[in-house]
């Protein structure tokens, strides 16, 4: 039984290109549905009524919400090269660093990128403090899920690797320059040379202006975000 | 093979319920190392060097850090009673509602409960939304995982069965009325009347205790992650 499979997006979100990822390790053909979020459709509306959030991914009937959630549905509802390890160990290990990755490193790697002065230097001192425990992570490991792309690998680097980037050029920021951290420098650059990553990565200069003119937008919700990552850590 | 289990737990953490819950679900002996979280041991800060957190699962050589990544490493690691469905859809739908209990529904309840004002009326309307789509999915069933407790049920009701009630006699708050959400209501009292629940639940007059002498400490986090929370609402 094959049923169709589309994948809400948008635009510039590092969290559809995860699903766009594990949909194209998997071998699965989809159609990416482009919303504006300034606009959300009532598509969205109807398949995501808790959050409002891309991505949303529709198989048949059902609508998965949320970037791991779904990362792991894709694993479960479809053959092909597997997302997660067998070992339950080593399962718990991938939804362990997928966490850190949503929870830790990319957000004080973001917070970083949008503060300034004292608050940016704790920051920036946090950011390098997780990008230092990914490090250890992966220096004896080609990615998080061992020889191939996994749950964590998907999770973290598609957001440091090419998004970072960019990210660090439109803020005028550098958290990681070329000489630190080579074993993530390693992984990412593994990763983005993947094909099925390569396929899917958005232009790189869209992204740019993507991001110069939602830059003020950035430095807002970081404002916002930053009482919370500073109580919680 | 049979490898020792041990949990890394504290008194009044419902997180580590969590963990507790799941264990005898899956009817597997386990030993409960009683953690003091202002003196945290060298046992948990090497079991959990990222975190610093309980719980924390021990089973034989592996240690398991994070609620519910520990609550699917207790599915998959040991035979009996399920805590997710095997069809993918219904997994994603569990894995879905874990993640609103975690990051929605318990925080607005939880930012309810210890603030004032107008501040504290938006906190209350968004906590009764919540409550009210939680309410609509209990409506025709008996447990989010269906007939049995699952991920879901573990995730959400012992934050709200047991702890809220507690947590609004502290806090001299009503969140949630006797006569109101009849469906969370059910749920609440069939989750807790489950005997595998009853014999790992706190004293009720020892949590309140513990609530109220850090009643303070509850005020401080609370206004710490408000402005994260209606940022990202």
């Amino acid at each position: 039984m094959t049923e169709p499979v589309k994948l809400i997006g948008a635009f510039g979100s590092p969290f559809v290109h995860r699903a766009e990822v594990a949909l194209r390790l998997k071998g699965v053909a989809y159609e990416l549905i482009t919303e504006d979020l300034f606009n959300k459709s009532e598509l969205l509306l109807r398949h995501n009524p808790v959050h409002h959030r891309v991505p949303v991914l529709l198989h048949g009937d059902k609508a998965i919400c949320e970037s791991l959630v779904i990362l792991e549905y894709i694993d479960e509802a479809f053959d092909g090269q597997p997302l997660l390890p067998t070992d339950p160990g080593e399962r718990a290990e991938a939804r362990f660093w997928a966490k850190f990755f949503a929870e830790k490193c990319l957000m004080s790697v973001w917070l970083a990128l949008w503060t300034e002065g004292e608050t940016q230097k704790v920051l920036m001192k946090d950011a390098k403090e997780h990008l230092a425990i990914v490090e250890t992570q992966l220096k004896e490991k080609r990615f998080f899920g061992g020889v191939a792309i996994g749950l964590a690998d998907i999770a973290g680097a598609s957001v440091l690797s090419h998004w970072a980037g960019v990210l660090q050029e439109v803020a005028g920021i550098t958290i990681m320059s070329d000489d630190e951290y080579p074993a993530i420098r390693r992984w990412m650059e593994d990763y983005n040379a993947d094909e099925v990553v390569t396929e899917c990565l958005p232009d790189r200069d869209q992204l740019v202006s993507h991001f110069t003119s939602i830059r003020g937008k950035c430095v807002a919700a970081a404002k916002s975000m930053l009482p919370n990552y500073l109580a919680t850590k």
